[in-house]
């Protein structure tokens, strides 16, 4: 059987997934390639750290990423090192020794993907990402390739499994978020500084990756309005419940006349719905083409099998030659001009969730609606909760709106407005609630 | 921009579709392809049929196939003939003629695959067909491709929209089955002779595809045990939701020690897992992967866009160059070997529905009981309603089983001997339960 050499640069969590499929289950790589993906290299940061996964006597295990670039047998290398610097470099200098890359590292591309593209393109070079977004579930195959007859019109996606564990256990087991950020801590899933997941900075690079793929967006991550689980209150959890929602952080990329609505926030969606239901730290995603319909997805979004698979998948697709011709139609961030620009965040519709704290007296009720009111905000529910605490001598109640579709805009402004009103507490809530 | 002339053989319902997205959006397959695929020549039974769909005058319409075979500026076909005859000897002619052949025709796939595919071989051309299996979603590329680095453990789905849509009808709103079906014909959902989806043949072809790709078993789809929904009684979809359960018809292909578990059948569901939750015509596949865990997929399994939807990407991924490397990899229906044999149904372990009618009086339960008993078949629950009817002047109550993990041979050989009892009456109704 034909031998294909490849090589691996880190070999942490997923490194060595990526290690023990390629080795110990070569037959499937033979299956499915037609050829042996042979492993010659592998280049870590420590090469004496112990490791749980043992390499075989036939690799080479060394710091010295020169193994790998001064080898020309080398066609193909897992680029598995985390974060910006040396992921960065690193990248470069495998395309510039000319080898294709599959990599993992959302980061790098959502934040260097312009330069590292172009660069790949000069070179005649390809780069595969599919374990880059959704971790298990093939989304980038899936959008550049099987739905490549569409007009996507949408993409939902609970797009951070992190995120998605806290804000689970929060409503399911009512723990409070840091007692939930601690176990996801303890059982792998979120890292020992958690910003990137909880403030839904990383479900904003994936969602400006599938921007791109999907509608040609050209938009810097950083770009995308987001909002974070980490200020997520339990008596929210609690008062959607009772409203028959849940609270998922959920990253949209919508198709709209005025161009592309774009945003990571918590949303209230409705239980019994596809993305109210997916639990613990599994991602989903929905998927709306014109011609498909609507496709919902959902599996493991990170983790080391579910993530390797993604990668040995790609370093195969790549072996066998169907990335390079995917890499080379997709002219993903390419100069050329992008294909439909962010629409204005503060003009997009939505119906609302809102919680104030507001004095349990008469006239309050209709002090806030007047505000609402004032901005063209109608009312579809209102819930004024039993009087639950006292504060300063005057009882205290909370307050829980369902707005009718209104703007972004509006609602901010309302809020600002209503947070002056003497008779309401500061850290009132807002969310979107999903159509 | 390049140019890859491509041809249509039927322009029905799906065929339509293609001709919509080929010509109507052209943008798209540019840019998707870097190329036009240009429709160069459609061929129909008869051309002076009236459709709803207007080719541009640029298209030759006609029913002589020796247009397309002979021309070869044609590279690429869409065959959208449906049945074996002459859908299979168009087939062999395209193929004959240098085409490579797009195909959602599933019944010749399942029937004639290894003559079709062997030919290809030897041709040297390619055949993609993932519109013949679950409509828009794209379960043959994810198998064959995205999950090419795991060893699949199991695949359960419902395959079958229009069954789908008759026992959501019959179970939501309470109609007949004869009710169900006449409405899934009236949507276009189920044709005139309605045998093949309702009695799980056309689910059964589906799968025998599936289980080719996934677990490389070379198994005639009617070699695959089935029941259909055509006798399911509106009483059991009762019970089941009393039980909390749903009943669908699902396909299982389940890897086991002693060999493939396969069969098309209708199952309990228990309510709130995904299978459960799908409703009316719609798809949905769970595919368990050792590497990438478990992955869900729902969407629309039929219909004229869908289905056209991964007709064009089968077209496109053609002409760019990636069917013809993933048909020359996966080697789907060769002579080599099978790599798994199916497994003996009758030692298959399920929990199993029963229901009975009894007569009521005291011992009856006991004679029932005693039987599954002798078979090693324990009892987990047991519901016995209140009488509900008189037969002959006895009073008879249904009677409503579930079986511990039981095998099929056991609770078979315990059917038989129960109906035999005089106090049991005819029609007891037997189904697995879903994991
Ligand atoms: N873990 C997941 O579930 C998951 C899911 C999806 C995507 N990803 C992405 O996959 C990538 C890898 O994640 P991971 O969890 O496997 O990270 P990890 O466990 O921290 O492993 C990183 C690896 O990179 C190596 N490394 C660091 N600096 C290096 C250098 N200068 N030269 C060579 N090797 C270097 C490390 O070497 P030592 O072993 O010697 O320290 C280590 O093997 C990241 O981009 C991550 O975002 C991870
Ligand atoms: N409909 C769906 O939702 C769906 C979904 C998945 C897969 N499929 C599969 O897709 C295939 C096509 O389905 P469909 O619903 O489009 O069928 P359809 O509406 O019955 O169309 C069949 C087409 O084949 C043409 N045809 C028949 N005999 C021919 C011959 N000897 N030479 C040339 N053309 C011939 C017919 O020509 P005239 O128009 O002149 O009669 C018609 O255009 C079938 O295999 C079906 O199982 C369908």
């Amino acid at each position: 059987m034909q031998v294909t050499k490849v090589a691996l640069v880190g070999m942490g969590t997923v490194g060595a997934g990526v290690a023990r499929l390629l080795i110990d289950h070569g037959d499937r790589t033979g299956r499915h390639a037609g050829r042996i993906l042979w492993v010659e290299e592998v280049v870590v940061a420590d090469p004496k750290k112990a490791r749980d996964y043992a390499l075989p006597k036939t690799v080479t295990l060394s710091d010295d990423l020169s193994r790998i670039t001064n080898n020309p047998e080398i066609k193909i290398v897992a680029h598995l090192v985390g974060g910006l610097e040396p992921a960065r470099t690193i990248m470069l200098k495998l395309l510039e020794s000319g080898k294709d890359v599959v990599t993992a590292n959302k980061a790098l591309l959502a934040e260097h993907g312009p330069e590292i593209f172009d660069r790949a393109r000069e070179l005649g070079r390809a780069i595969a990402f599919d374990a880059a977004v959704a971790g298990g579930i093939p989304i980038i195959t899936n959008i550049s390739q099987c739905f490549s007859a569409n007009q996507i019109l949408s993409l939902r996606g609970i797009l951070n499994g992190t995120s998605n564990f806290i804000v689970s256990q929060m409503d399911e087991q009512g723990e409070t978020y840091a007692e939930a950020l601690k176990e996801a801590q303890q059982r792998g899933y979120a890292e020992a500084d958690p910003t990137m997941d909880v403030s839904g900075a990383d479900a904003a690079q994936k969602l400006a990756i599938l921007a791109h793929l999907a509608f040609g967006a050209q938009v810097h991550w950083n770009d995308i309005p987001r909002v974070g689980i980490d200020t997520l209150d339990a008596a929210d959890l609690h008062y959607a419940r009772e409203l028959n929602y849940r609270i998922k952080l959920i990253a949209v990329a919508k198709l709209r006349d005025s161009g592309l609505e774009l945003h990571v926030t918590p949303n209230l969606v409705k239980i019994g719905t596809p993305l109210a239901e997916v639990r613990l730290a599994y991602n989903a995603i929905s998927v709306v083409g014109d011609a498909v319909g609507s496709i919902f997805f959902h599996g493991l979004g990170a983790g080391q099998m579910p993530t390797a698979s993604a990668v040995v998948a790609d370093m195969i697709d790549m072996a066998v030659g169907r990335t390079p011709i995917t890499f080379r139609t997709v002219e993903l961030w390419s100069k050329s001009e992008a294909r439909v620009q962010q629409c204005d965040h503060s003009a997009l519709p939505s119906r609302f969730y809102i919680r104030l704290t507001v004095e349990d007296r008469p006239g309050v009720l209709a002090e806030v609606t007047g505000v609402l009111g004032k901005h063209q905000i109608s009312i579809a529910s209102v819930i004024q909760h039993e009087p639950s605490e006292e504060d300063g001598g005057q009882s205290i109640v909370p307050l829980v709106i369902m707005t009718a579709q209104a703007t972004e805009g509006a609602t901010q402004k309302a809020m600002a407005e209503i947070g002056k009103l003497t008779s309401v507490r500061p850290n009132a809530v807002r969310m979107r609630v999903l159509d």
